[in-house]
């Protein structure tokens, strides 16, 4: 019991200080570990663990609706990214440099990629000829750097890993249909697999990706009320492709330029997950991407039968297709209950002699400690069924927080009031310029526009920062 | 017709030109596209499919064996770089460097990647400290930069993509059976897999990694007698953990240091492979990692129930776990012959009105173009023989290639005679002294030892290049 202790003392109250909560969890669960590199982080197998399962999840998802994988080279001449400029100024003060290959001075500077859409391009230019050669969907899981000034682990990196789908299409209307069918994936990602709800909508012109006609997002709200972005999909029109003299042969036999997108999420999802379930013992991982489900934990393990039994149904159940792991170490149970609470993992399986007695064990969920006693006949069923549940309480208290973390500014003063007292998100009017966004965002110290959703609401005529006409109702927050 | 006999036209035969054949057959088939930075490539959707592939196969084979993956920086300062000594001078003359972040000069540059040892011996001395955490069985999947003069599409690239599995364990002889336990993976992965046989052996001094004790590999013939190192496993000792000050306390409480590992293969497997049972018609892939197992290819389309016949086939393999396309476009069915051959597809199944009248279908095979009618009734289980027969024709060319193309050389001008004339590998007898290896490279303008291998003959007394008594026979050879 002291160590059971210890480990729960180590977790910094989320309510005392909510950044060292945060990094207690990281580093205590083992997901990162710091590098010697500003900036750079390790991730640790439990938390590459968490990885692995989405990519696998959304990879199978972009395969199924056509995407196939490439890879890009990492490396980017400066004159190709300086072929779209809105692009270039927007990276460039972020991009890592390399000047230096083995002894010699580079002619020409590479930086290391912080996003591919001129690579893409460079290359849909060589083998985009004809209509017949479209749509290109094309997705790459990579490393990518932007130079960050302050990092926080998952959330702001200055190397992470994702995806970043590039597509081309023969017409607009299908380059931005395919940029929104991007965005219902993430949706569905969120809020099926991650147990996280979003916000989806659009953002404005001054949030919006270098380059892009249109960036959309969803959006998620952390226990803290601070908001993540959660994954974006960017509508890009013809600008790259026109820069990039990118064109093809149409059914008519006219030269056309084709028109693209791109849409990306990240290892930061890894930091979304935890700022949405965790909690005072620790992380709190969604079923569908825990590294282990459920795991056995043996009580009086010395007594006859118990670890025979124990390892059985650590067979069916692995069987059933569900990670688990039977920890039968020297170590108490009650410090394994504590030591997966802190992992996150979404049930814990008790199983001693009376148990095995009743043929019947005990299941615990990790959010709401709920305890059942389940028959060991149909156990795997069962298992699934909690593991269901689990997914659900999560989903729905990170509902709660978000309905809880949004408020309504009709007025400048309510806006201010709100941005000052209550963390979360602020639904209010705009007119669309992006004075009132600066303003607001100085003002408050750091709220900005989130997003515009697809279902604005009419809240009230005018403007919350400049008095004039309101255009459109705009998500509000602070974001990491 | 006209388009099929282009398709073949394009690429160079391979007795005229080998260097031009391979690079004809990874363009037509596009497995790759060259980039705008030197020596870096666009692996495209086909090749990266071989590429998941065998990732896939790999990475349930090390999580069988107890290894977990994780993510380490992209990025190395150079202090950290500098702390294995002849580590750092095997590798600094061939590493690009970051020396720039944002508009901000580094104070200290970062090399990329070019291997991963310094980083994971960095973590692993935060991370190891008792026997209990021992042993550490870690590997990623990541890409590398090593700046290369020369470069040749999937064979030495600027950037490639690999694994690096580095492990500590607590004992010398633990760590030694893990080396050659991975070399048995490898060469398993390359025999049963890939199709294709190697020698198994140690490096000699002068050719093993930097910073190794030992370097063990496994090494395959290429049809035009050029070997290629598939893969290589090595032995570190404690030399990397002693310069980190790695330690960890024993069961007897002595502080003790441990011993590492480290084995890579990366995306040159699949210049291999194109190497091994490529032919004038372009790619051959063995079906384990072929994107496409089978291509279904009806025969007059457009008649009556041909394309009903063919979907009902596609439907019935792909549900037996086959990756199986069906190609109905309006191309001629002679031209997707020759396009699906050019391509590698290991098998084709051709369907027209008069076999379906026959219930049956007709079976092609890749490698020796046999033709087979095969009835309707159990396709599945016919289609899986005939492409364990594939992988068996494969393997069993390339192991004649490899018989044919190895000779031994019993004096020196049998040595300098061989390496003028028989391109291949040589079997012969050497002292140990490098000057020795240095010299016969020199005069057969870069025939090199291969390795040891673990089990040597005694062809003679005394060395093929000195003549002093013999210590090992070695296997020599020009090296992609």
């Amino acid at each position: 019991m002291a160590q059971q202790k210890k480990l729960v003392e180590e977790i910094t109250p989320m309510e005392e200080d909510f950044a060292r909560w945060y990094t207690d969890v990281v580093k205590k669960a083992e997901l990162m570990d710091y590098s010697s590199v500003k900036g750079c982080m390790i991730i640790e197998p439990y938390g590459y663990a968490i990885w692995e399962n989405m990519q696998e999840i959304l990879d199978e998802r972009f395969k199924e609706l056509g995407h196939v994988n490439v890879c890009m080279p990492l490396l980017i001449p400066e004159s190709l990214l300086n072929k779209e400029k809105e692009h270039v100024e927007g990276f460039a003060p972020e991009v890592a440099w390399v000047t230096q290959g083995g002894n010699d001075k580079l002619e020409e500077r590479l930086c290391i990629r912080p996003t591919s859409e001129t690579l893409f391009c460079e290359h849909y230019k060589k083998i985009i000829h004809s209509w017949r050669d479209l749509p290109k969907l094309y997705n790459q899981w990579c490393n990518v750097v932007r130079w960050e000034k302050t990092t926080r682990p998952f959330l702001r990196t200055s190397e992470f890993l994702w995806q970043e789908g590039h597509t081309m299409h023969a017409t607009a209307e299908e380059a931005k249909a395919e940029t929104l069918r991007m965005l219902d994936v993430y949706t569905e990602f969120f809020e099926k697999v991650l147990a996280i709800p979003v916000l989806r909508g659009r953002k404005t012109e001054s949030e919006k990706f270098a380059g892009a006609e249109a960036t959309y997002t969803v959006e998620a709200m952390m226990h803290n009320g601070v908001a993540l972005q959660g994954g974006t999909s960017h509508y890009f029109g013809d600008g790259f492709a026109k820069n990039f003299g990118i064109t093809f042969t149409d059914k008519n036999n006219q030269l056309q330029t084709p028109f693209q997108t791109s849409w990306g999420v990240s290892t930061r999802m890894i930091g979304g997950i935890i700022m949405t379930h965790g909690d005072d013992s620790g992380l709190v991982l969604p079923p569908a991407v825990a590294p282990i489900q459920v795991v056995i934990v043996p009580v009086a393990q010395h007594k006859p039968g118990v670890l025979d039994k124990a390892n059985e149904l650590f067979e069916q159940l692995k069987a059933a297709g569900l990670r688990v792991k039977l920890d039968d170490s020297e170590q108490s149970p009650g410090w394994k209950f504590a030591q997966y609470e802190m992992m996150g993992v979404p049930l814990r399986l008790e199983i001693g002699p009376k148990d095995i007695a009743k043929e019947q064990c005990v299941l615990v969920r990790r959010p709401d400690r709920n305890k059942s006693f389940v028959p060991l006949d149909g156990l795997a069923d069962a298992v699934k069924a909690e593991l269901q549940k689990v997914h659900d309480i999560l989903y729905d208290n990170a509902a709660k927080n978000l309905q809880a973390r949004t408020s309504i500014a009709r007025t400048h003063e309510e806006f201010l009031d709100i941005a000052a007292n209550r963390p979360g998100f602020i639904k209010a009017m705009w007119c669309g310029d992006p004075a009132c966004e600066e303003k607001l965002k100085q003002e408050t110290g750091g709220v900005k526009s989130r997003c515009i959703p697809f279902e604005e609401e009419n809240l009230a005529d005018t403007c919350v920062c400049c008095g004039k006409p309101a255009k459109h109702m705009v998500y509000w927050g602070r974001q990491y």
